[in-house]
């Protein structure tokens, strides 16, 4: 296992390039700081459908086609699609990926399913299994609303600490050759579980993990704190950011200043009332498909760590008591 | 990418070995014609514990620990953990896995799970990432039910084309070195959709799916279609394997007496009212990580295509009028 570094790490030997994204949003996400960065903003939030559900599909289809075309590639093309997000049985990227008939692995990571897929998608190519792979995740406000909280119809009062799932999917493309940045390197994170019980506030639920996988990426690369200019959690939010400072710090790792949060990028926490930020599969993969991945190819960033969290209860185990176990994968990306 | 075959094929460098599998399964599963292979039948369907999620996730930790002492492994050797199961947001894994402590990818193919790990574990041992990673899969009858039909104190009368869902789980540990049988090649299967819709009749809705990747694993590696002693699907069930072989011969490829089912193994159909036999992630991967690995192991068999088949619905899609998408994944196994 020559390309395998410490604990839970890989440095690729011939790291995979992403050659190209797409990222595709909601109405809500489209009134955010980040609206210009964003392939397409959909008026409908039910993308021409007709229930929730099928709108994250269409979504999902939607803005893999849109990857893969800016590629200059057909669908055909790819080897892999990878694809996760929230929804029971992971509907929503299985009916979005049903049309393409392409070989199709469905990830569960909760919010962190675009890491997940991206750290795979990139060890096929660097394996010589695949040229072409996506790696997708989506999600959808109404549908987890649905999936996880209370009906929309009773206008619940959300807590402080709650976040608002992001409507929106990213998909990139990676593959073995062509131009862009490139994933260098990918810890994969375990399930870390310190008994948060509040789903009101999954951003504390989900730091152990994110600080677990980036110290541990740190530690099994041997890289100095100031390696990378950013460092880019999922959806930890306003809460869950301090937290992880915090955390690092007494690991030793003082990344103040170089880090951020998708989910504290997407909307105005001060005017668009999502309380704690961003959260959802789409949260994560739509940012840094688009604002990030942009920022990578105009030289803004030169190294990156983007680190999706994901909180990894169900509706039925919190109401047996459970705790929420958190997860969190982090992928090397340099210019 | 030099390993890559034909659509969706790969064929492995250095074969990964399984060096080493277990099985546990509940009363149901102890009482039928395998009883004897499986590492351990538990008396108690509830694993000692008090909900079914919490047995599901007891009866996965336990395997998955087993597997790896058999191997003669501490958990802490191994360096990727693949698992999956039916429950909403794959709450069987997760719960099960998160004691272990390693890195985790949680998948979500429903009773292909198995396929999807070894397919996956055999690519980041092969790929250079990894020495020692275990495949995992896990159902449990109630949870199952509980999740996809009705409460089990309904007592509602089974479609005589319904199958049994498998308490049940099959663990599997691949490594880069030592000895048995070998994963030497593997196809991945896509979304098929053929537009059934009944429920109770998942073997069906799988069927093309499981047609699909067996056809493309002859034409990707330009296979005789005897050359396999045995292509062992999932959970076709006693309907799904005469339309297999039906599908498969208009496809030019004859696999009659070289083609058995899990699910119509696992139970003794006559006997054990489960109708069409058994299904879920567990029936396949325990079957295989017991009875076929035995088979394997003492030449009984000397080359084995395992197809494990998953029928990919939710609750919500069905009630919403969708169709039911399969897939399957094909992963071959020799001596």
């Amino acid at each position: 296992m020559k390309k395998h570094f410490g604990e839970a790490s890989v440095k690729f030997e011939n790291p995979p390039t992403i050659i190209s994204a797409a990222a595709i949003v909601g109405p809500k996400e489209g009134e955010g700081p980040l609206s210009e960065h964003f392939d397409k903003v959909s008026a409908d939030i039910l993308f021409g459908k007709d229930t929730w559900e099928q709108a994250e599909s269409e979504l999902m289809r939607q803005t893999v086609a849109l990857a893969v075309q800016k590629a200059g590639l057909a669908i055909e093309d790819v080897q892999y699609i990878f694809a996760g997000d929230l929804l029971n049985q992971n509907s929503g990227s299985i009916y979005g990926a049903r049309s393409f008939e392409r070989p199709f692995y469905g990830l569960f990571g909760a919010c962190s399913a675009m890491g997940m897929g991206m750290n795979l998608g990139a060890k096929l190519i660097d394996g010589g299994f695949a040229d072409y792979v996506v790696a997708n995740a989506s999600s959808h406000f109404c549908g987890a609303e649905k999936t996880f909280r209370f009906p929309l119809e009773l206008g619940t009062q959300r807590a402080p600490t709650a976040s608002w799932t992001v409507t929106g999917d990213g998909a990139v493309v990676l593959s073995s050759k062509g131009k862009g940045p490139r994933i260098t390197a990918a810890t994969t994170g375990s399930i870390v579980d310190l008994g948060m019980k509040d789903v009101n506030n999954m951003g504390a639920a989900m730091v152990p993990a994110a600080a677990d996988v980036i110290a541990k990426h740190f530690r099994d690369l041997n890289l100095p704190t100031n390696h990378y200019d950013l460092i880019a959690t999922g959806d930890l939010g306003l809460y869950g950011q301090t937290l992880l400072l915090q955390l690092l710090k007494q690991e030793g790792i003082d990344i103040a200043g170089r880090l951020t949060d998708c989910g504290m990028l997407i909307y105005d926490l001060e005017k668009q009332d999502v309380h704690a930020g961003g959260s959802g599969c789409g949260c994560s993969a739509s940012v840094f498909a688009s604002y990030f991945l942009k920022k990578l190819r105009n030289s803004e960033i030169n190294k990156m760590l983007f680190v999706p969290t994901g909180a990894l209860h169900s509706v039925v185990t919190i109401q047996q008591g459970e705790t929420i176990p958190g997860i969190a994968h982090a992928v090397a990306i340099e210019r």
